[in-house]
Order: structure tokens, then sequence, then C-alpha cells
């Protein structure tokens, strides 16, 4: 038994490149947890015959679910209910009660931004199109104004929205939902687990996992994926349930070679690390080539106000200077980007916020700026903390400026597990 | 007369979303840009019956050209130019040339890397494979160790390598051939436009092009696409150039109705103008609940340097009072999110700075801390100039704490565009 699945991503401005794909990646990773196969994605316009081609295509090749992503919206060229429905041989009906949903959201959304009576009469009309589901179907409450539906069927079609924060949790509601269960009754469960791991080269997972083919016994009923990320490695594995065994001999062999590298086993991401570690305490950054991506990155997660004092984009010299207290001439005779303009950076930082742990970041982001010395892609760290010891390190970072930036609150978050952990 | 073709990008790596495609949409712009119209992008792991489907499929559409991308090494699942050749009704054959040309790239490669004679037998061996191609077809030589080959027929099919750096140079090669000319010789050449605006919604944008479906002769002839996107929306129109006419009756019937919101018509995004409008000036950002995304934003392009001061995330109320000089009695009297604050925040980043131009921004980003008052959402913004009037807003801001973050530095960015315009 097995289940197979596929993607139907509309949309001109996608299929035309202007905007990326999000969806189909996405569903595609879910599906891949589900242990539904997926056969093909598909991208086309706003364009009823095309879209129409792709759903035949599809159920020609005999998946068992479509997926389709956009296409909701009020105007005009958003047209895929009417061509689910049409595909899937219903007719398409006038939800009321779906409809008096909509229209309380909108009123809410419309009143915010101070739109009065009349316009909302437009409105509502323009949006009365959203309420208008395939007879028989199963429908999801929209999650911004856009409903969902569920045409069970050969294939069963699941109809999601375009913009990511309306389908990533209309998704999972779609999956608890016997229409959605009963498309995908044949996949196979996997388990799936995740190792990541920081300052290994992909290189050097791949050298232990071709040794650990030959000396992990049944190591072929693990299936292995390893991707490179924000500079650091996940590597998944989906294995049935009876090769259990296998992955914990595995894991054992991976933990005894790269036990410094790997950070996480449970799923945990480097964030969630470092938040929990800094419960009880108060962070500081001091920031130059990544401008304020690490304050920003630091309070992505509700809470952070409880350990997050602040943060200081110390772009200009000056700025480092006078608001930082890091002497002039430690950066006239070192340079902007040392260790010891980050260290004063950190220790500015400290003191500046009252806080009892910082982070400093100097680099040289490029495309300009690196001297033969200071290549771009050079950037100093400095931790300082209150109640322990200093860290500063100098790394070399590959890629574009934005690679660089990215890279390098990167590494402050695995600097911070460090120090702290 | 008209051209039409679709891409069949091959990997299982791509269609299970470890990697993100980067040649589909490479490929759709530069069909654009030559007037082919692009049908269908499909996405197919490394199996031959899907691959096959994919070409199957596009050729049912009744393409003109198809366009493959991936599956040219030397390894076993690297079959492309193979279901090519039989999609086609061709044979496999040998092309010794080309089989010399890849031998002398590989012992240049492997004497770079210092394999011995031996070594090099093997893997010549090992990349006749890829010296094999449909009799009849037109080759292309290696960027990397793959050549591409252009089968002419109805479809044409272009197979081009998976690696961006080697796709782009070969297609570049392949687009001057006759066999791919001939292949898009019905191809339209197409004007395309862009309007974004903000401040609008989109079914206030759908509404006006209804009406403007009515009040705009020759309406049908263009194609409008529209894309909602980090609160602004995007409205691309292409069209025939006899349309051209109709076009600017369209753009100035919207300009006249939306004048207000559209700022932008010759493709400049938002942060290119507020570069622009920053040139001779020295900026300075005061930031709570965006918690450095601001001054992250305005540094994502080389040169920023030359107008970003620096930053202050005053996240705790510490932190706006000492680093900031904001009146601790103004916090208590209109709380950390109000316009008061925001606005001593602003003036604060401007004397800190020594900064001609601040941007502060308070908000309460949620999921917790709203109030009835001030509910989730809520964020204040002032731009304040010292050659200049200072101008605060309140929006009532609409999403999760993640999309209310990034949408404020939307606004800001608005905000400065136009106390700077």
């Amino acid at each position: 038994m097995s289940a197979r699945a596929g993607i139907v991503v509309t949309g001109t401005e996608v299929l035309t490149g202007r905007v990326a794909d999000r969806n189909g990646p996405w569903i595609a990773d879910r599906l891949l947890e589900l242990g539904v196969e997926l056969a093909h994605t598909t991208i086309c316009g706003d364009r009823a015959a095309d879209i129409e081609a792709a759903l035949r295509f599809m159920a020609n090749e005999g998946v068992d679910l479509i997926v389709t992503s956009g296409g909701l919206g009020p105007t005009a060229d958003d047209m895929t209910v009417a061509i689910v429905t049409q595909f899937c041989g219903r007719e398409l009906v006038l939800d009321t009660e779906l409809e008096n949903k909509i229209a309380a959201i909108l009123k809410k959304l419309m009143s915010r931004v101070g739109v009065g009576a009349g316009d909302f009469d437009a409105v509502r009309a323009a949006n009365r199109k959203q309420a208008m589901v395939p007879a028989g179907a199963v429908v999801l409450d929209p999650v911004g104004t856009a409903p969902g539906v569920i045409v069970p069927g050969a294939p069963t079609v699941l109809v999601l929205p375009g913009p990511p924060r309306e389908l990533q949790p209309m998704w999972r509601t779609a999956v608890e939902l016997p229409a959605f269960q009963q498309a995908v009754a044949g996949r196979t469960v996997y388990r799936q687990d995740t190792i990541r791991m920081f300052g290994l080269p992909e290189s050097g997972l791949a050298e232990t996992l071709r040794e650990a083919e030959q000396d992990v016994p049944g190591f072929a009923a693990l299936e292995i994926t390893t991707c490179l990320r924000r500079g650091e490695i996940e590597m998944v594995t989906r294995y049935e349930p009876d090769a259990a065994d296998t992955y914990r001999r595995l894991s054992d062999y991976l933990r005894d070679r790269h036990w410094q590298q790997i950070f996480s086993e449970d799923g945990s991401q480097i964030d969630d690390q470092v938040a929990q570690l800094l419960t009880g305490r108060r962070i500081a950054t001091a920031e130059s080539c990544t401008g304020g991506l690490l304050s920003a990155r630091l309070t992505e997660r509700p809470g952070s106000s409880a350990y997050l004092a602040g943060g200081l984009v110390a772009y200009a010299n000056e700025a480092k200077a006078d608001l930082l207290g890091v002497d002039p001439a430690l950066i006239d005779e070192h340079g902007a980007v040392s260790e010891p303009v980050a260290e004063a950076m950190a220790d500015g930082a400290l003191r500046r916020f009252g806080a009892d742990t910082a982070v400093a970041i100097t680099g040289v982001a490029g495309p300009g700026g690196g001297t033969d010395d200071k290549p771009v892609g050079t950037v100093c760290f400095t931790i300082a903390l209150t109640d322990g010891e200093s860290s500063t390190r100098t790394l070399l970072l590959p890629g574009n400026r934005s690679d660089i930036r990215e890279r390098s609150t990167t590494v402050a978050m695995h600097m911070l597990r460090q120090a702290l952990g």
C-alpha cells in the first residue's frame, strides 16, 4: 500500500518567477512527514485551461490526492475553486453560513482601516465569490478571508489559499479531517528523526555516512537526507518503525564521532535552546555588519522582552564611540573589524544596557570594504558575561552580503549556547 | 501567432523541497523577455516514469518548446538525456568528438585535485555516458562537464544541466541557435509594466479593475496580475505593443483614483526609493517591537553605511529612558506604546546619533501584551527630521507577530518616502 500525491501551484506571479513559490516545498515536506509519496509539483498561471490541464495531468498519473495552492482571492484572476468544482464534476453553490463568516471577518478588517458602510457593501459583494463552494465539499474556515475546501473523490482535491500564513494553519486543520485521512489511507507510517550539527563541513558528514554504511548493520533501511541551512547541517532520517534499533545505532555512531558538533537531537532549533538558556538573564547586543539582524532574531519569539534589554546598531564609528564607549584609538589602531573592537563593543553593551550577557558582531559583509588582511566575510564576535568568561572569535564566512549577515547571526547564537550551556 | 513553452525541472532534492529551485523562475524570466509564453513548470524526482510523464504532459498541452533542467551528471540517477531521446523517438549515439572534449575537461579538473592516471580512466569511463546524445541533436558544449542538447521537433526539447552556473551560460548559447529560434518562431514581443501601491486593500483594487473593464476601451487586451506582498500591492500588466494606448488609459484611470497609494510605476521598490532619498542624509532608528528589523532592512544593500548612522533597539523601558532619553514619566502617563513615546524615541535617536532623520517604532507585536485600548497589532510610528516636520501615526496591523513586525518596517519605509519625497 502507498499513497501518492501531486501539488498544483497556481499563480502567474509564481509561474513567471516574480514571487518565489514557498508553498510547494512546504507541502512537499509535510507530505514526506505523513508518509505520502509526492509524484509531481506543477506550477501554472491564473488561466482556467492551464489549471484544468494540471489537475487532469495529476489525475492521469493516478495520484490519490491533489493539493492546490493559490487563486482563492476576490479578484477575477482567482478561479481555482470554480475550476476544481468543474473538474470534480460538482456544482458551485453559495454557502450562506460561510458568506456570513467572511462578511464578519471583512467588517472587522474594514473597521480597523476606517472604511465606511457604503464601501463595505461593495467589498462584501466582491467577496461573495469566496463563499461559492463545490456541492458536498468540506469547507475549511478562512484564516485570512479565503476559505479552503476538500473535495472527496478519486483523486481527492484539497484547495488551499496562496499566502503561506493562511495555507499553513489551514493545512494543519485539513490533515485531521476524515476526508483527508481517507484520501491518504494507503500511506506508510514512518518515523522521522532529526540531528542538527554546527561546525562540521557537509563533506565530513558525507564521509562518516559512507563509513556507517559499512559499519552499521541494516543501514539500507534508513532513508537519510542532509541539508545545509544557515550554516547548520540538518540530517533527517526516515525509517519504518522496525528499523528503530538501526537508527539508534547510527545516532550512537554519529555521536561518537561528532559529539562536539551535534547540538540538537530532539527537534529543537538553536533559537529555542538560546531562549531557554537566557531565562533569568538580561542580554544586550552590539551589532555592526549585521545591522540589527541578531536583535531581530532574538526578538522573533514572544516573551523575549523577559531577557532582551536592547541592542545597539553601531554602524558608524562615531556610534561605536559615542554610544558604546569604544575608544576611538582602538578603532584607529586595530580597525573597526577587529577582536579588540568586538570586545569593547560587548563591554559597552553590558554597561549601557545594564545587562549580564552581551554579544558583539563587527565584520565585512561586502561586497566592498574587503582588504588583503580582512577580506569580505571576515567577522569578529564577542560574547561577554558579567558572571563568566568572555569569548572572542574571528571567522571567515562564505557567500554574498546577505549570506554573511545571516550566517553571522547563526554563529552568534551558537557562541551564546556554548557560553551559557 | 504565438509560441508556448514548458519547463520540466528534475531532481528529487528539488521536488522534496530540500533544495530551492532556482532554474524554473530564471528560465521563466528569460522566456518572458523573449515573448515566449510559459504554460507550465513541472517538478519531478529522478524517476524515469515521472520525467517521461512530465514531457508527455507538455507535449499534450501543445507547447512548441520544452526546456528541461537537471539529470545530466555521470551517476545512475541522472537520466534526462536518455529519457528525452526515447521520448523524441531517436537513437542514443556516442558522440566521440564530445567524448574527447569531456575527457579534456576532466583531465584538467583531475590534475588540479591530484588524481592519478588509473583513477582517471575509471572516471572517464563513467563519463562516457555524458557523451551519449540523441541522433541528430544539436550538442551544447559543457560549461561544467555535462553537455546540453537541443532535439528539434514538435515540440523541440532543450536539455540543460541543473547547476545554475552551468545552465545560465548554456541557455544564452542555446537561444542564439537556429534549432531554438525555429521552435519559438511564433513568439510575440510583449511589453510589461508594473504599478506598485501601498495603503489600498486588494479588494479595493479589484473593484477599480472591474469598473475599468467597463470604462477603458480595449481592456481585454491587457493581461493583468495582482499580488499582495509585504503589505504592498503589485500589479503587473503584459500587453502586445499595439495595446500600449489602452495600457496608458488604464494607468491614467488608476492614477486618477489611487494617486495617493501608487508609489512606483518604473519598477522601483520602496527600498530603492528610500535609499535614493537618503542620499546625503544621516538616518538613525529607534525600534521597540520590530527589534532591529528596520535597521537590518535599511542595511540590506551595499553602501548603506553612507546614510545609516546606527540604530537603537530599546526593548526594555529602561533602555528607552537611559539610551534614548525618553522621560520615564511619559511612559508612565501614556504607556510605552503611544505617540508621545514614539516622538520622544525619534527625538532621542536624532540627538544620540547626531542624525538628521530618525524613525521610531513602538508597538504590540503579540501574541500577548494587547489591551482593549491597545490590541495586538497597535503600532506607533514617528519620522523626525532636523530640517522638516515630524510625522506620527498609529496603525492597527493585521496578522501574527511576524507579520506585524514585518509590516511595521514596510509602513516605516513608506512614511520615510512621504517625509523625504
